[in-house]
């Protein structure tokens, strides 16, 4: 296990790679826990949860809405689950997010901490301490920024993983490389999904680089008033795409960057385009598709990286560097309509 | 008007005392602020909010739940409400209670401020940040910690205030009394409610005295760890009967004040329910009711003052001095059954 404590301004985090869900008795004694898990999650691992009282919710984005956050609560309390209780969310995205949602309003706020178990919770979702709970097609427009106490990573959860859950993860591992890392960049023009699915100490190294990059830019702005803008490149145009089209997060998030691309080309310079098409595409990744632009506009203006009438779009200066830029809605509905 | 900046932990807050609400207009430009009320305060304030775009709930208790939350989300999206909006609740402590919930997830967060309109939210509901929201017959089951920028006091809004109401908003503050302020206790004794109805001055002195007792209490413990937890006196037992049999809030206080007076009896000696229960009478409030015992047992357990097993209840040893003591619940039940 490599052990990695991040102090945020709201907290402090434990991060455990490397680890094994058995050690996660240590940090989340059965009698005073709470396990937040999805169905799928359940039918693999209800062995090794058996020890904990388990909620377990529907699988997928459908399950991040109020009614969900209702119906956990209710759960609780039927457990009877006091202030020092602690809900640790063992799954994707959606069961961290609303496991730190719940774990921040049940009872004013209990602890919270996260075992990920898809490469798109190990490097971006779990880590941060935001949270989102969508209102119809609205992605996120209602959550919290909290941090857990710990997460626990045991990369043996992901040999049940699905393939195209490895390929959706991987679109935030990209963005990574994009906005801070060349370098990452460079090894991942190098390998392909297979040689991680394959290498343990590859997988290990690329997944501790992408979560403690994260952090590390958290730490530095946690209330998002500067760089943590950075970590929405490629996100304005997905979340206006992702529920009206169903597309997984990392699908929908690898066209936002293609679109941010090639925004970045006219109001930047951005120089590698093509070699960003390539390696989305390396990884199995969409640089493109149909949608109905006057909707997806629409929803791109109720995004929460609106203030003042302007739109905060994250832009490429080059591979490894992004700037916040600004940007009309005029601006973006020529570039939409190309 | 009496200005009182209040710095808590969490945030800080304008106390504007003996105000107009036509001052609204410098602490919340209406173009960006967005005023949530209920159809009550509608009825009669409709002309004075004229300025802003508002967001109306039905009145009452009900409307303290997830789908009202949901509900007024939609709205501010419809309305096109950015992350530099402020949210302005003009009403009673269900009004305020939503706002400050909603202000604080929505997109993550935005500010929010308060006009309370009712004697219970002018001297406590709306002061000192913890919001709550029910969850069935479950009262203020989730909810967050969460600092209003202002508050703004105009007495005038009382005017329109049914009797039931001020008698109702009375309980909290013969409640501040009773853990506080014996002195004030000694001058309810001595004046009765049409008093404070018709002598503008006395009714703000007693106001600002209960808003800035309640403060004070929370600028020192805003987390409740401490001192904070005894202004649940009489609460514990209140929000086991409150929403099962639809009271006034203040009415079920008021009953759950006299049930820990006489746990104070046998526990630490208090002196002095007699004078309790006629000063809750001359204020028209009830004393005792027939409820449900098993049941009410019951909802005490789910209560969040509950950790490791005992139920932190808060005892008189005097009048003017408040303790926390943890009961069991073979204890309680002993008591409810007299």
């Amino acid at each position: 296990m490599t052990e990695h404590i991040i102090a945020f301004p709201g907290g402090t985090t434990r991060f455990c790679f490397d680890a094994d869900l058995e050690q996660l008795r240590q940090l989340a004694p059965p009698e005073k826990s709470f396990i937040l898990t999805d169905e799928n999650v359940m039918i693999h691992y209800q062995r090794e949860l058996k020890p904990w009282q388990v909620i377990t919710i529907p699988a997928g984005e459908a399950s991040k809405s109020l009614e969900t956050v209702d119906d956990v609560v209710r759960q609780l309390i039927a457990l009877d689950a006091g202030r020092d209780a602690l809900l640790v969310g063992v799954g994707g995205g959606v069961v961290t997010d609303i496991a730190g949602f719940v774990a921040g309003i049940y009872k004013r706020g209990i602890r919270c901490g996260f075992v990920p178990t898809s490469i798109l919770a190990m490097v971006d979702a779990a880590i941060g301490g935001k949270n989102g709970v969508d209102i119809g097609a609205f992605k996120n427009m209602i959550g919290l920024v909290r941090q857990p106490e710990f997460l626990l990573y045991d990369y043996r959860l992901l040999q049940t993983l699905p393939e195209e859950e490895w390929i959706n993860g991987w679109a935030e591992i990209i963005k990574h490389a994009c906005i801070r890392d060349e370098a990452m960049f460079g090894l991942l023009e190098q390998h392909r999904l297979e040689d991680f699915q394959k290498n343990g100490q590859l997988l290990h190294k690329l997944v501790m680089k992408n979560a403690l990059l994260k952090a590390g830019i958290v730490a530095q702005d946690e209330l998002e008033q500067g760089d943590r803008k950075l970590l929405n490149f490629g996100h304005t145009l997905a979340h206006a795409i992702e529920n009206v089209y169903q597309l997984p997060h990392g699908f929908a998030v690898a066209i936002g960057m293609v679109f941010a691309a090639k925004l970045s080309e006219q109001h930047t310079g951005f120089p590698a385009t093509g070699r960003l098409v390539a390696l989305l595409e390396r990884y199995g990744l969409p640089v493109s598709m149909d949608f109905d632009k006057d909707q997806a506009l629409h929803l791109m203006q109720a995004d929460k990286k609106k203030a003042n009438g302007l739109i905060h779009y994250i832009l490429l200066e080059t591979l490894g560097k992004a700037v916040i830029q600004p940007l009309s809605v005029d601006t973006l509905r020529q570039q939409i309509a190309l």
